[in-house]
């Protein structure tokens, strides 16, 4: 019924039938009208606004969208009329969060537009014709010479351009180390006990089976069990718990590195977003022939741009390479524009606004804590774009709760528990506050702090 | 040795050394200055210009890149002095092919720069913020959208927008399509007896056996053994041998998949390259559950935007969505750049300015052929990029040495022969006349009448 609905409602505008502007009954109202459940109409409108034959904005309730005014809208002019609104349409608050605090997303309305506009001008203007071809599986030279240059600078990542691979993301690099670790016979990769849940089981689907590591009051103890293969870590900042590799630690899984010939996987995807004095650089300087860097743009630009790079050991490089393929290229547009973005400087520029931006709201996530919550414990704020909040034993769900409640999509660090973990941190939230924009984050705290105080 | 001069070179650049502009010794010199083999020189230099490092022009030899003036490259002036050439060292002429005559690629001078950048920033200034996040695994509903109102219109493929699924290239498409059947259980797929070699491998990797089509003067017999789950087709213009399916062919392999419930995947790559007046429409209107519709953007555009799609039966998107996944998601501002490319009118103006650019070469090959090698038969010029030549039997092997001596880059018809096929063709050159610029093709057609006549 409700790709029926869908069907009808689509042909009714495609036919001009439903004109643009056209406001429709509410769900509600449709249901009862057409002897529907309601969530079956309230289904077929998000369908409907997904496609972007409807709008919805709260408020104003469904209307068809604007489709017949293409021809002004494509005219450069930007009339904020013509926007499309990709949304769910407005419905309870328990279906429709009204913010969102997943950890490990950027605020969107960050990113640099015009810049990356003009970037893309001027890349697009001086590139040789062939770099519109397929390419070199690595990825472009221009890029993979940029960021050999940028992690030199802002990381202290040691890489020649010959051995940056470019990807599609994290979670693709790991994909394709995956297969080369398979593809050496590898077995068994140790990870830490709270990660991010879908990275590990893309080692799991290369047949690689994920040991969990033990965790102390210092953090990870990094060093793998003997007759491990290979070790992913999140050195600069624990991904969720937020702690940095200490000292002695990255000395000693360097050194087990050296000594067994196993391999470590270093996913830096939020190293740009220290806060303090004190950077992390990456662990990969210390072994760059036994240690995999992963950075991407996600985090710092936008993850719909689908740009990440690995620096790679130069013996694993040509496996990796092969592993990739050429299906799995990256679009050349967007790697010759943040080769550009990158050599001209701006692309420092923006991560140095963006930390300013995220370092406030975290700041201003501390101070109110502290006025409204003071019982609560807030870890891994050194960087990042999010923090842990420890709650007392048994709270977490309750919270997790009322959360819901209160139209906020927020995470429990349980979520990240490995299933085998050897030893648990707390009941606590993971609080992202990278996805509000400026102009929704006071809200956005607020009803955190009324579900936590 | 290759790595470690490489590599001195590298450093002496980056440390000012070697000025830009400045230029290398020859390989012959420098090998043997240093007791190297050539070949470790030319490779050297090899990598060093993939890189970005050095340049290299046939007549000027190996010169150190412009890099030093990268500030003012990236101040948008464009000077010719600093674009990068990205080619391998010019040495004797069977290394570097002087034109490159392999099919299935276009011109990439042909690329509308401006119109994309112009559409590019049109899309970026009016597109919502939450475009630029990981969105829908089946691509940006604009683009969705734009391409089921083209396809209608161009090629008569019948599909709403919820139904298109955009992918990397048809390549990236047939992987997922693999899949899809595998975990359905089918176990074969019939193909075509001359075939696009790369993509049936892919089939295969998904476990699934492929099975050559008979072959008659009419073209292929498109009606797959009993027992085939799947055919694999390239209905309007057969790759390579460039014929249209016939109309009661058309008719009997969509009886086919209705009676045994199998799936039809059509091939349309360069369905947009039709140079006569009757056009040739995508099957896929025939039987809309039965067919999946594959098209590019990399043959009227460019391989490197990564840019393709699928018309789906509603029946199987949600698996082809599910095998897709999101770490082989699209980048979305080409995403948004082709939706306001195709709905502004600048996608169907570029195909047939494109079209007649290689209507005209199709023409000139035709005359130049007549005239000089009047022995050899045409074959599939009504479209597409490429043209058949058939040769007296026993001839291929040594027509294509002589291709190779006069420096041209271009495939025998054997190449794409399924090493089961029933039956064989003829001898013959599959000539691509997409990839030389404008300037460069009088010069590649007289090269292959040398050979030829």
């Amino acid at each position: 019924m409700r790709r029926t609905l869908a069907a009808a409602v689509r042909e009714a505008v495609r036919g001009g039938r439903l004109a643009p502007g056209t406001r429709l009954p509410s769900s509600r109202r449709l249901a009862a009208e057409l002897g529907l459940a309601r969530n079956t109409v309230a289904d077929a409108y998000g369908d409907l606004v997904a496609e972007g034959w409807l709008t919805a904005r709260r408020g104003s309730g469904t209307l068809v969208a604007d489709r017949a005014d293409r021809a002004d809208r494509i005219d450069g002019t930007g009339r904020a009329g013509a926007r499309p609104i990709v949304s769910r349409p407005a419905a309870g608050p328990s279906r429709t969060p009204r913010h969102d605090l997943i950890p490990g997303n950027p605020d969107l309305s960050a990113f640099p537009r015009a810049a990356w506009l003009a970037a893309a001008r001027r890349a697009l203007t001086t590139a040789p014709d062939d770099a519109l071809g397929y390419g070199d599986p690595r990825g472009r030279p221009e890029l993979r010479t940029a960021l050999a240059d940028h992690l030199a600078r802002a990381r202290g990542v040691y890489v020649s351009p010959e051995h940056v691979l470019i990807c599609a993301g994290v979670s693709h690099g790991l994909r394709i180390l995956g297969r080369v670790l398979a593809g050496r016979g590898a077995r068994s990769v140790a990870v830490e006990s709270y990660r991010l849940d879908r990275q590990y089981g893309l080692l799991e689907a290369a047949g690689l089976e994920t040991l969990p590591l033990p965790l102390d009051t210092h953090g990870t103890d990094p060093v793998p069990p003997a007759g491990t293969d290979a070790v992913l870590l999140t050195p600069a900042h624990q991904f969720p718990v937020g702690t940095a590799l200490r000292r002695d630690r990255r000395t000693a899984v360097v050194d087990w590195a050296g000594r067994t010939g196993g391999l470590v996987l270093e996913d830096d995807r939020d190293g740009e977003f220290r806060f303090g004095h004190r950077s992390v650089g990456a662990l990969q300087a210390l072994a760059p022939d036994r240690v995999v860097y992963l950075g991407t743009a996600g985090q710092t630009l936008a993850p719909g741009l689908r740009l990440a790079w690995m620096a790679l050991p130069p013996a694993l490089a040509g496996e990796a390479v092969a592993a990739k393929g050429r299906i799995d290229s990256s679009e050349v547009v967007s790697q010759l524009t943040m080769a550009e973005f990158i050599a001209s400087g701006a692309y420092g520029r923006h991560v140095r606004a963006v930390r300013r931006r995220y370092r406030d709201r975290r700041d201003s996530l501390v101070t109110a804590l502290a006025r409204h919550a003071p019982q609560v414990r807030v870890l891994g704020v050194a960087g990042g774009l999010h923090a842990v909040l420890g709650l007392p034993p048994g709270t977490e769900r309750p919270v997790l709760e009322s959360a819901t409640r209160e139209g906020l999509r927020v995470a429990g660090l349980s979520r990240y528990r490995h299933e085998r973990a050897l030893n648990g941190v707390t009941d606590a939230l993971v609080v992202g506050y990278g996805v509000p924009t400026d102009a929704q984050w006071p809200q956005a705290l607020s009803a955190l702090m009324r579900i936590l105080s």
